[in-house]
Parts: structure tokens; C-alpha cells; sequence
């Protein structure tokens, strides 16, 4: 196939100057990645739904639910984790293993498709020379999607396999018998954890395990390495020795979710320290290792150690902010990203300095960009905020639990007060819609956003409104 | 005094091209009136604080409290109408007057700073030539800052008493035997509305006039011009018969304080219609009236005839929208302003429909008047986020209590579930420091980045990170 040499006003050109949709033949209405996204997910989950119907996939003689099937298969295939019935004793152990497909071909499906349009839509991303190697230093061709798939899906299996060796080793020896059963047990959590999915097993999460460094520490790690997102895998992996190198993508998500990381479990663990609820009875050394959970998870891992039904107002707050941040570009988190947060922040500093041009180290970055990453925050705290609104109106829920819940399913968090099996059917729709437009929709609309800039053949006028 | 030409890099520059700091020969460090206004407030502050600490200022035989005389002359001087104790009994007739007085001075100082400022600072506001008729076509002078103010001043008044005279006779007719008194009460009610101050001399505030509609409406009515801002209506004056001449920041703060009052009050009166704690034991006609002060008064006149400890948590969480968006520039309202909020929704349709300019009717907007309004708002979401989680922590205040209490002081509304006057030492300090950042700061800020924008000497090579 052609190498593309520029992203043109139709999508990206290939070097001999035919948009690449019409070489490869499709509609043009579906052809577009951008578009195919959305319609690749919807299948899955109708796909998804279908399957957790099935009678084998549930549990004992129950009677199908439709919606439990439709909002479990649309929680895992956008990653997300909330739950409708409690996951360990609602499904069979088919079921489970239906669920744990759905995640991993959403992990992957979101991975591949994401690092896939940053190559197209970044047009100085850095990563093409270095994911593909082996075409021109300036160029990416469609023939490198092949091989980034397998990528991506090794490296995920990679990780999830050493987690999941990890895990199933420690549950072999300090919580159940058979050894059969601790590694299904590690299988799941693994999966869970690098996919940031945050099902799990048991209806009351990783309580059972809470304080347990063992246990809570590898499976924060896969969620933290799930959430940076694959470009950033990739470019640690060639250049962790050498952060002077590293594209501004891969050092504003490093250094942000580190930063993330240390503020959120920092104020988890001084403002928890003494709610009996939640970590007041634990030992100093397992409140520290719960605070890390507490700081991750919200980003959006979605695993919980305790209720956060139960948590202070201001660490409830905090993960609202966390769950609304999300986690690295091309990951399995969601969120408005990091890179979008951190984006902001040097708008304002460069706004306070007075600079015309918004520097990051020694790059400039292009009003364009700003302007995308600030209508992606504001069409985001729009939808949560809708959400939160909905929820409360239509299915009689207090302000904070609104606003969490909303969050959690915008951010494809999983995290949850308790309420997502008591919602009414409007309830449990808005979530519904919530996953799909925080999975897919963030992701179609930066990428068409930046795919539809096209120069003005007229310039108007410039007035200036006054402002604050 | 010589006539503005340009708005140069060190601020307004004369037509012979001497900056005016220097002409007016006051050290360059407090002469920048962005620099006087903050200092200004502060004294005005500190004065109020004084006077209210006399014996004469309280009712009885009290001792004197610093913190309650401070918060009540910062929130006196702020508009904002936030109260640790009852305004009614705590304070003495001449108390009253104080704060009545204290309220003026902050809104007239207010209204025709940020006019003049506004002046200085809009290089296309096209105020210029309509209020300053008597200079050239495209310059103003310093000349004409008194005369501006005397005309603010004159607007002001002329809203008061029209609105007083209006409460007076109601008062007198309907509530209170003593004409003496119901025109003390109708005076000061008027001041309060027209400022957006929303004082009280009655503990529950509206409470009383529930749904009478000849005493909530012309103080809604009050509030909502006090609230559109002097540019804004000195504007309608002369041209209200043809809208098609206003200029771009008329025609934002008219439409979209509309907008937003029949968004709010049909959310308000459709939510609350039921409610028993607030509308719902009212006839249709009093929720309707109800309906409208819900939908105007935190957008920042903090009145109310309700309590809003007792509303639903979808009406708080429109009230927290309604505040952090508030009024119009250069008026006595608070918040991000209408033009602002606004302004972000149209780099939203822009950045949708895929163009390179933001437009709004036959105006683009410059993509550093966006990042201005986008700094503005982001900045406002940093505060009102971290007062909510200070008082959270501090002062022990549930979730959706922090987050409203902490939007009502940013946004100078005054509108409270009712834990201000609970509130320990750090939470009044949060509330304080709220206010005046609120008041004082936004207006800084906003005139400050405009007046401080200068062009690079050098340009950075430009690098695209992922968003979303
Ligand atoms: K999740
Ligand atoms: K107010």
C-alpha cells in the first residue's frame, strides 16, 4: 500500500495524491476510521448482548434480562466495569469468560484503532519513525497497520501475562485451595487490570485483598501501564534512558499521570486516614498501599479495596476530578486524557506570562490544537454534567452520588457508591449512552476535529467581546 | 488630557504616544488601573470593617466580632450578600446603613471601573464613539472618565428609586403599617437588587413576598439589568429599536441572558413544581413567579424567597451552573460573565463544523480573545474547585453544601443552603478570600491578560501531542 505524505481536508492523502479512502474502495460514508470506530463497537456490543443472553452465560435458572445483558456487554467492551448485577454470582463461568473476551477485544480494539489514528491525525507525533521503523524516516503506510496490531496485542499479553503469574501466585498460597481456581482468578484480575475493565469476581471488588501489597500493587501497576497508552509504552521501552529525547506527548504523560498519581494518593491517604469506613482501621503501611489504589483507580482502573459509597466528601471530589482526567492518549483509560488536561494548564500559564505562543519546553503548540483540546474538556464537562443531571432528575439520586456515577461511566471508570444496581431503566440508559460517548466518542471526535481543519478561503472581521 | 490611540504593550498609549502612566506621574507600580483596583477594594474593605465594628454599627449590647464585621464588609463591598449573622437583628439601623452604603460604593465602583477598563481594554468595543460622543469618532479621552462616572452613577440611581418607589408602595399597601419603614425597606431592597447584592433585612430573606409577584418581580427585574452590565445598557438606550446595529458583546449579553433565565426557570418550576419544601404548596401563578427569581437570582442577585437548603439536587446543580456563569461585564454581577461562557459554545460549533475561525454572526473572534476566555474560565473552575474542597475539609460540609456555598461566593451571588453562619474560622476565610478573588480578581485578570498580550520576537517550532 502507498504512504501516506499528508493529512488533507478528506483524510489523509497518500503520497501519490489519492485520498486513501477511495483506494481502498469502501463507502465513503463507513470507509473513514473516524467513522468506523463507532460502527465496529456497536457491533460488538450487540454481539456482546447476544452472547450474555444465552442461557449458558448465566448463572442457575434465571430468567434473560435484556437490559443486564446489554449494559454488561456495553461496560466491557468500553472498558468500563459498572455493573448492573453482581458479576461473580449473575454469570456463569462462561459468562465471565464472554465478558473477559469483550474486554480484551475492546482493550485492543481501542489501543490499535487510537495509536492508528495518531499516526494518521499527528502530524509531528514523533512515533511514526519509530513504531515503523522500516518505511521512509517521514512517512507511514497503511501496510504498518498489520504488524502495529500485533504489536500492540503482544504487548498487551505480555503485560497481562506477568500480572497475571504474579497474581495467580499469590492466591495460590494465601487465599485459595486450587490452584485452577487462583489462576482463573489471575487470568481475570490481569485482564482486568491492563484493560482497565475493573470487573471483577467478587461483588465486593478487591476488599478481600485490601492492604494486601501482593495483590493491590501489581494489579495498580497493569492498570497504571494500561492508562499511559501504547505510543508511550513504546517510547519508554526504546528510550526510558534518555527523557530529554522524548516526544512533549510522552513526557506531559509520564510526568502527568506521576503527578496525578502522587496528588490524588497523597490527599487520599491525609483526608481517609481516620474514617473507620474506609482505611481508619487498616495498619500505616496497608493505608499507604490503599491510598495508591485510591489515587489510581480513579483513572480509571475502576478496582476498589473499599466502599466508596463510604469515602469523605472532598476524597469523593478528588476522584470526580480524576475520573473526569482520565489517563494517556491511546490507552485503555478514558477521561478527557491527560495530554488534554495538561494542555490547559499551559494555556493559562502562558496566559498569565503574557506569551503569545503556548510553550511546552521548546515547542510551541498551534492555536488549533488548543482550541481542540479545549472544546473536547468542554463538550465533556457538558455530557458529565448532562449525565449528572439526568441521573438525579429521572432516577432520584443525591448531587455527589449523581455527579460520581456520571463521571465513572464518562470516564469508562467503574467505579461506583453502590447505586448502579438500584438505577431505574432511564438510569441505567443514561450510563449506557454515558460509556459509549466517553469510549468512542471522545476518541472519534479529536481525531475528526483535527481531521476537518481546512483553511477559510475568506476571513472575516475581528471584533473582541468583553471578557470576564 | 490627551486622547487613547492605541493599547500598546505597557498598557493604553496616547495619541502624541506618551504611555499614560507616565502622564499622570503616579509610580508605575499602583498608577496601572488594573493594580488601583484591587487596592481599592482592599481599603474600602478594611474601612467597612471598621465602621461596622463600632458599637453604634450593632443592635444591643454585643460584644464586638472582627471576623463577623470583616465578612460582612467584604461581602458588603463584593455585592456578594453571603452573611454569618442575621443582617436584620445582628446589625443596628446605622449597621444597615453602613452595609447599604458600603453596597453602592462597591457597585458603582465596580460598574464604572470595569466600564472604563473595558475602554482601555477593548480596542473594538464600540462603546467608545457612542458613550463618549463629545470626542473624536475613534478615540477616548481620560477626559471622559468623569463624566462616565457621573453617568453611571446617574443610571444607577435612576434604577434604584424607580424599583424603591415601586417596593415602597407595596410595602406600605400590603405588609407594614409605618410608611417610614416600609420606605426604608423599600430603598434597601432596591440598592440590594440593582446591585446584585442580595442583603436581607428579613432573616429569611424573600421568604415573606413568596410568589408576590409586585414585590419579586420588580426586584427580579432589578436584579437582571443591574446584572446585564453598563455597557450593555447604556447601549439599549439609544439603540434598542434596532438590534441589528449592537455591537457583538450587546448581542451576547442580551440573547444569552435570556437564554439562560428561561433555561433556569423552566428547569427550576419543572423540577421543583411537586417539591413541598419549596413551590409546591403554592398556587400555579406564585411557582411561576417563584420560577422566575429561581432562574435569576443566582446569576449572582442571591435573594430568594425559598430555601435552598431544601431544593432538588438537579435545581442545585443548576444554581451552581447559574453562578459560575453570572452576569454581564462590567456590571454588579459576579461569575465567569455571559460573553465568556458564551464565547467557549462558539469555539464548540467552530471547532464541529470544522472551521478555521471562530465566528459569531459576521465578526470572527482572534484566537488570543479565545484563550483569554478560556484561561478565565479554567482559572474559575481551579477556584471554585479548591474552595469546595477547602471547605469540605476544614468545615465539615457535605458535597453539594461546599460546591454551592463555594460558587456563590466566587460568583459574588450571596445564595447559601444555609451553613454560612456555621461555619468555623478557615471556612469564613475560604468564603472571604472567595469573594474577593470573585469580585476583584476576574476583573484583574481579565484586563490584565488583554493589556499584558505582546508579540514574540522569535517563533518555536510547533509539535501536535494527542488529544483525547
Ligand atoms: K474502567
Ligand atoms: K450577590
Amino acid at each position: 500500500m502507498a504512504a501516506i505524505y499528508r493529512v488533507g481536508p478528506d483524510g489523509p492523502v497518500y503520497r501519490r495524491g489519492v485520498p486513501w479512502r477511495r483506494r481502498l474502495r469502501l463507502p465513503a460514508s463507513i470507509a473513514h476510521p473516524v467513522r468506523l470506530l463507532p460502527l465496529a463497537f456497536l457491533s460488538l456490543i450487540v454481539l456482546g448482548t447476544l452472547m450474555l443472553l444465552m442461557p449458558f452465560a448465566r448463572e442457575g435458572e434465571r430468567d434473560p434480562s435484556f437490559m443486564d445483558a446489554f449494559f454488561t456487554a456495553t461496560s466491557a467492551v468500553t472498558v468500563t466495569g459498572l455493573a448492573t448485577v453482581d458479576t461473580g454470582s449473575y454469570w456463569s463461568p462462561i459468562g465471565h469468560a464472554i465478558i473477559l473476551v469483550l474486554v480484551e477485544i475492546g482493550g485492543i480494539g481501542i489501543i490499535a484503532m487510537t495509536t492508528v489514528l495518531g499516526l494518521f491525525v499527528g502530524g509531528r507525533l514523533g512515533l511514526r519513525t519509530r513504531l515503523a521503523a522500516q518505511t521512509d524516516m517521514h512517512v507511514v503506510s497503511l501496510g504498518d497497520v498489520g504488524p502495529l496490531f500485533k504489536r500492540v496485542a503482544f504487548t498487551m499479553l505480555v503485560f497481562q501475562g506477568v500480572t497475571a503469574v504474579v497474581l495467580t501466585l499469590r492466591y495460590s498460597t494465601h487465599y485459595f485451595d486450587s490452584f485452577a481456581y487462583s489462576l482463573w482468578h489471575g487470568v481475570f484480575d490481569a485482564v482486568m487490570a491492563f484493560n482497565n475493565a475493573g470487573f471483577s469476581l467478587h461483588a465486593d471488588s478487591l476488599t478481600g485483598y485490601a492492604g494486601d501489597y501482593a495483590v493491590i500493587l501489581p494489579i495498580s501497576v497493569a492498570v497504571f501501564a494500561g492508562g499511559v497508552g501504547f505510543p508511550v509504552l513504546a517510547e519508554l521501552y526504546q528510550e526510558w534512558r534518555s527523557p530529554r529525547t522524548w516526544t512533549i506527548h510522552t513526557r506531559l504523560t509520564v510526568w502527568g499521570s506521576l503527578f496525578l498519581l502522587v496528588v490524588a494518593s497523597t490527599l487520599f491517604v491525609a483526608v481517609e486516614w481516620n474514617n473507620p469506613a474506609t482505611i481508619g482501621g487498616l495498619s500505616p503501611i496497608d493505608k499507604l498501599v490503599t491510598g495508591v489504589e485510591g489515587g489510581i483507580m480513579p483513572r480509571s482502573g475502576g478496582f476498589n479495596s473499599f466502599d466508596w459509597g463510604q469515602v469523605e466528601p472532598v476524597t469523593l471530589f478528588t476522584a470526580v476530578i480524576m475520573m473526569f482526567i482520565g489517563g494517556g492518549s491511546a490507552s485503555t483509560a478514558g477521561g478527557i486524557k491527560v495530554t488534554t488536561f495538561l494542555l490547559l494548564g499551559y494555556v493559562i500559564l502562558a496566559e498569565l506570562r503574557g506569551e503569545e505562543q503556548v510553550r511546552i519546553g521548546s515547542r510551541a503548540i498551534n492555536s488549533r490544537t488548543i482550541r481542540t483540546a479545549l472544546s473536547i474538556a468542554l463538550i465533556a464537562v457538558g455530557l458529565v454534567t448532562a449525565g449528572a443531571m439526568l441521573l438525579m432528575m429521572f432516577s432520584a439520586v443525591t448531587f455527589a452520588d449523581g455527579l460520581f456515577e456520571s463521571a465513572s461511566a464518562f470516564g469508562t471508570v467503574g467505579l461506583s457508591t453502590g447505586l448502579t444496581p438500584d438505577l431505574n431503566l432511564p438510569g441505567r440508559l443514561v450510563l449506557i449512552v454515558l460509556m459509549f460517548i466517553g469510549r468512542v466518542g471522545t476518541i472519534t471526535a479529536a481525531s475528526a476535529f483535527v481531521l476537518r481543519r481546512r483553511q477559510s478561503r475568506y476571513h472575516l472581521p475581528e471584533e473582541q467581546p468583553i471578557i470576564g
